[in-house]
C-alpha cells in the first residue's frame, strides 16, 4: 500500500493480465491460497512480481496460535514479510526504479510525520503498517504493491533468495548497530537458531574480533562455527548449570565479554548474558522466550552493563545489500529448504519449518 | 593514601600536632573513636582537616551487618565517605592547592593504568581503592591523606557541607548523564529517599522539563516537590496496584516518560519503571532493593527501552560544585540532622540515620 | 503545499471568502502586496491564517539582490518564513489540530524517503521545499497551506509573535545540539546580532554554566548581556588585534572555552573562533560572511578541536515551544519593530530591517 | 621514564652489563651514537632491550630543523619514538610482563590527573611526555626505561618490526575512531605517503566499503591500491583542476563521500576533502602541511560537513596488536628499507628516508 495512502491492501481493485493468488491465513493451522486483490498503483508506489519468500518464526506462530506477541488475527490475512522480487510496474513519481528492477523489500510502512519517524527511530512508529501484522496484509503472493522507496534494488551478484533474507538478516545488523559492535567487541551469542547465526554473520561483519556462540544442541553449534563464530559452548537448560556455563564462556572467550546478544529469551539464557558481560558491557535481548523474567539485574547494572532493546531495524537494507555483495556476509547456507508455492507445498513448506530439526530458513520460490 | 603509593592506610607514622582520631568500625553496631595513624604525605597527596561528613545507608548498612553487597569488613575499619575539609599540608608536586583550602573529596582512587581508567571509565577499575569499602579505610577522622587531584577546591559560597554533599549528588548527576538527561527530556523518578532526591534535584539542574515522583509516603514525595519535582504519585506496595499506578503516572507527566530514575531497585519498582518508559527511552536502576529481579524485561526491550546501569561516578565534582556554587542546585535542604564527633553523638548521629523516618542526611560536624 | 503533494503552490486555486493576498518579491528592491492563490487543502494538510511574520537577513538579501547562497530568484515569489497563525481548516486526516489552533509553523517540508531523512537529519534533504527558498513560495501572506505535522500548537502563554521568533530560535537551538552544549559546557559567542542573541538563550537553556560574547558595538553587547551573557569583550575588524582579543576572551572565560559560534563567518571570527577553544572542544561555524576562509585550521585540528556545520536545523519546534512555555527563554525582547500588512508598512518594515542599527527583529503583525 | 617520576630521562644512572647507546640529535644534520644513561626502574616500569624503530616525518623534520610544529630541540635529545623491543627487567609492581616479553611501546606518558586523562581523551593532556618531543628523550637506543603500562605484549604470529610499526598505524585507527569509520562508511584518502597508506589499511579494518584514494604519483597510488584501496585518482597540484578532480572522485566513489582524511594538509588538498565530503559527512585533518588555510568552509559547514581534529592516538595499541594478529591489517608492505645501529647505517637511514623516493617506512634492527 502506498505511503500515506487511505485504501487498506485488498479493498481496491486492480485488472492484471492473469489473477493475483496469495497464502491467506484463515484460522489456526489453515493456509489457503486465494485471490488476492491489490490496491491501487499510487504515484510513489511500485508493483513487484514475488519471487521469493522466506518463513519467519513469527509465520509458524501467527499460524499454530493466530497470535504473535499483542497482536491477534482477526479477519484472514495474506501471511509472509521475507521477500524479494521484479518490478513489475511503478509509479508515477518513482525514479530510482524501472520495471525489470530485481528488488529486496523492507516491509513496514512507517507515517514519516511523528516524533520517532522524524528523529530517525522509524521504527518506532506506533502507526507503523508491516507485512503479515494484522491488520495489514504480507507479501506471500504472485503479486504485491509497496512504496517504492522501501524496495532497494540488488546488484547483479546478489540472488532474489538471498534479497529475501535481507529481512531476517537485517534483526543481525540492527542488533549490532544498536550494542555498537565494531572491530574492537568481542561477542558472545546465546542461541543458534535463525536470528543467532544472522547475529553470528553480523557481528562477524561489523568486525567483532572474537565470537562465542552457545547452544544446547550440537548441529547448531557447529553449523554457526561454520558460519564464523571462533568457538562454541554447549549449554544445559538446567539453571543449576549456569556459573559452570559462565566460567566455560569467559574461558572460551579469552578476555571480556563486551556484548552479548540473548537470541533465545529465557530466564536462564539472560541470566547467563547478564553475569557473563563484563563491566561496561551491553546486553541485547534479541529473542523473546519469556515475558516476565527472573534475572540477576542488579549485579549487571552494577557493573555498569546496559541491557540494549531491539525491535524490528531501520535503514538496513542498504547496508545488507551491500554485504551481500561485497561477499562479507554470505546468507545462501541459511537456506536448508525450498518449496513452490501451491496448496500444497505451502502447507508443507510451514509444516517443515515448524518442525525445527535441521530446518533453519525454509525458502518460497514463486 | 597517595595514588600509586605503597603503604595501606595506617600502617606508616607521622607526627601530628595533636593526635588524629577516627571513628572506627570494629563489629556489628559498634563504632569507635580510636587513634588513627595516617601514611606518609606522598609528593602528589594532601592533608586534610576533615570538616563535614554525612551519613550514607551504605555506611549503616556496614554498622549493622559488616557487609555490603559483595564486600565484608574484616578487619577494623574507619567509616565514611561522604566528606569536605581544609587543606593542611600540600606534597611537594602539588600545584592548584594550598594549605587553608577548602576541599570537597572524591572518595575513589583508580589505578589509572587499566582499560577502564584510559578509556575514561574510571569508575569502572577493577583496582579502586574507595573510601570505607573494605579494606580501605574511610574519612570520618579529624585528619585523612588523599591524592590532590580527588580534592577539588570549593567557592567562597559553597559550604563545607555542601562540599560533603557532592558525593551523594554526584549519584544524581551520574544517573542523569549515563541516561542523558536534557532539556527534551522528561523524567520519571521512583523512590523519594536520598538518592531519589538528589535525582530529582540533578534532573532538574539538566534542563528536565517535566519530573514526576512517586513513593508510598506523602511526606517524602511533599519534600520531593518542594525540591523541584514538578508532581507526585503516591503509591502501593502491592504487586496488583501495578497496572493503575502506571496509568496515574503516565497522567501525572503528560507526555511519554522519556527517563526513568528507578532509585529503589524492587521487583515492582523495577517492573513501574519498565511499563511507564515510552518507546526509545531508557531506565537507570540506581537503587540496589533487591538482587535478582522479576520484571516485564521483554516488552520494555522491545519498545526499545534500555536498562541503564550505574556504578558510582565519574568526574561528577567539578559539575557539583558549579550547580552549588550557580544555585541552580541547592543541597541545603537534605541535610536533616546534625552532630559532632563524640563517641555518644557518632552513636546517636548513625542511630537517627537508621532509623530513617524524617532523617534524609544526616551530618557531622567536625 | 502538502507533503508528497504535486501541484507547487499558487497553481492549484481554492476559492475563499475574500482574496488572499501575499507579499511578491518581484525584482531587486521590487515587493508587491498581490493575490496569491492558495494550493488545494491535502488530507494531511492545514490552512492557516497568517497572523505574524518576522523579517530574517536571508528576506532582506533576497530582497536587495535576488539571491541568497546558490539560491536566485528567477520568477516573482512570496516572500518570509519565519511565521505563526491560526488554523483556519483541516485536512480529513488531521487529527492533532482544530480551526482556531494557534500554530508555529516549521517553514520546510522533506522527501521523508530519502536516506537523510529516513536517517534522521531531514534537514539534509536533497530535496527540502522550504519556505521562500526559490521556487517555493514563503508565507507572508493572509493565508498559506501546510502540512498539519510541520505546524506546532501553542501553549496558552505563548504568543503569536514569539511562535514566529520559534524559527530563528531555532538555529541557536540546532547549534546547541550539534555543539552538545550541557551545564558542563563553556560557550563563547562572536557576533551580538539575532543569531547570536538566539544563540546566547539558546546556551543559557541548555544549561551552559558561562557564556561570553564578542562584538565590535557596545549596544549590541549591552543587549547580549541583558538576555543572558555573562561577560561581553569587545572587538574591532584589524586582524592584528586578534591575538589580544583572544587573550581577552579567555581571561572573560575564566577557564577553557569548550564551544564558540561563529555568529558572522568572516576570516578574523572564524580564526578567532579557532584560536580561542580549548584542546578537545567545538567550533560551531553558523553565521556565513565569507565563502572562502583562511584560517589556522591545522593549529585547532591538532588541539582536535572540532569544526561543526550547520544547516537550519530538525526537529526543534517542540522543543523552542516549550522553552517559551517554561519561560526558561524569553524572545520577546528581540522584538524591536512592528509593521503591519500594507503595502507601505511592508516596504517600511523591510528597509527597517536592512538599515540594522538598533533593528534586532522587524515583525508583521497580520 | 615512569609515570610520576621526578628524575628527567639520562639523568639518573643505573649499571648495565654494557653501556646503553642511542642515536642523539645534536644539531642540524649531526646525530651521533653515544652513551644514553637510563634512570632507576620505577616499580611500575620495565626496561626493555629496543630491537625495531621505524623513522617518522616528524623525525626526519627534527633532524633536519631542530624544530617540528611548536617545538624546538634546544639540548640534546635521543631521537626515534616508533618502537619495539624485549623486557629485560620489571619493577616491583608490574603484573602483566616479565623478562623476555616482546612488546610494542606507546610513546606517551600523560599525568593520569588532568581533566583531559581522567575523561578518557589522554592525548590532550597538557602535561604528555612523548618520546622525542623535547625535552623528552625517544627510544632509538639499546635499552630503555618506560612505564609497564604502555608497553603491550605482542603475539607469537606478530613480529617486533610490525610492533614498531604499531605507531604510525595508531594515527590511522586513531583518525578511523574520530570519524566513526564503520561498513557503512565510504572513505576518500587524499595522499598516498606513510600516513595516507596506514589510513587506507585502518580504513580497510574499520570495514570502509569503498576506500578512493587520490595522489600525485603512480607509483604511490599503485602501492595503495595493492594494500586495498579500491580506486585511485591521480591529481595535480593546480588549483584550477580542482573542480574536476572533485568530480573524478566523485565518480570513483559511485555514490556520496562519507569521510574524508586530507593526508597532506594544503590548502588545494583540504579544499578537495571540504568539496568532496557529501552532506553529513566528516573530514579529518591529519596532515600538516600548511597552517593557514585558505578552504571553502563555509559552504561544507552548510552542508554539515564536519572538520574533525586529530592529534596523535589513544588507547590504540591493543586494536592494532589484533589487527595484525588476525591478518586484517599487514603493515609488512610498508618497510621498504632496513639499516643496522652503527653510526654510518643511522645516517644513512635518516638520508633514506628524507630522500622520500621510493621510500616508505625506513626500519631499524638493532
Amino acid at each position: 500500500m502506498g505511503r500515506g495512502g487511505k485504501s487498506a491492501n485488498g479493498e481496491a481493485r486492480e485488472g492484471g493480465e492473469q489473477e493475483n493468488k496469495a497464502a491467506w491465513l484463515i484460522g489456526v493451522n489453515n493456509l489457503k491460497i486465494q485471490t488476492f486483490n491489490l490496491p491501487r498503483l499510487g504515484p510513489n508506489d511500485v508493483r513487484i512480481k514475488i519471487k521469493a519468500v522466506g518463513i519467519c518464526g513469527s509465520d509458524v506462530h501467527y499460524l499454530k496460535t493466530m497470535k504473535c506477541g499483542d497482536y491477534e488475527v482477526k479477519e484472514p490475512m495474506v501471511i509472509g514479510h521475507e521477500c524479494a522480487g521484479i518490478v513489475d510496474a511503478v509509479g508515477s513519481e518513482v525514479k530510482h526504479l524501472v520495471s525489470g528492477d530485481r528488488v529486496a523489500l523492507e516491509p513496514g510502512i512507517s507515517c514519516a510525520k511523528c516524533h520517532q519517524c522524524k528523529g530517525g527511530r522509524y521504527n518506532l512508529c506506533p502507526d507503523m503498517k508491516f507485512f503479515a501484522t494484522p491488520p495489514v496484509h504480507g507479501s506471500l503472493a504472485n503479486q504485491i504493491v509497496h512504496p517504492a522507496d522501501l524496495c532497494f534494488k540488488l546488484p547483479e551478484n546478489v540472488s532474489l533468495e538471498e534479497g529475501a533474507l535481507c529481512e531476517p538478516l537485517s534483526v543481525g545488523v540492527h542488533a549490532c548497530r544498536r550494542a555498537n559492535v565494531t572491530p574492537e567487541t568481542t561477542v558472545l551469542i546465546i542461541g543458534a537458531g535463525p536470528i543467532g547465526l544472522v547475529s553470528v554473520l553480523s557481528a562477524r561483519a561489523f568486525g567483532a574480533p572474537r565470537i562465542v556462540i552457545v547452544d544446547m544442541d550440537d548441529q547448531r553449534l557447529a553449523m554457526a562455527k561454520s558460519l564464523g563464530a571462533d568457538e562454541t559452548v554447549k549449554v544445559s537448560t538446567k539453571a543449576e548449570d549456569l556459573d559452570d556455563e559462565v566460567a566455560k564462556i569467559k574461558k572460551a572467550m579469552k578476555s571480556e565479554v563486551d556484548v552479548t546478544f540473548d537470541c533465545v529469551g529465557f530466564n536462564k539464557t539472560m541470566s547467563t548474558a547478564l553475569a557473563a558481560t563484563g563491566p561496561g558491557g551491553k546486553v541485547c535481548l534479541v529473542g523473546m522466550g519469556h515475558s516476565m523474567m527472573t534475572v540477576p539485574l542488579t549485579s549487571a547494572s552494577a557493573r555498569e552493563v546496559d541491557v540494549v532493546g531491539i525491535f524490528r531495524y531501520k535503514n538496513t537494507w542498504p547496508l545488507c545489500i551491500e554485504f551481500l555483495r561485497s561477499g562479507k556476509i554470505d546468507v545462501k547456507p541459511l537456506i536448508t529448504h525450498r518449496f513452490g508455492f501451491s496448496q500444497k507445498e505451502v502447507e508443507d513448506a510451514f509444516e517443515t519449518s515448524a518442525r525445527g530439526g535441521n530446518a533453519i530458513k525454509v525458502m518460497f520460490n514463486l
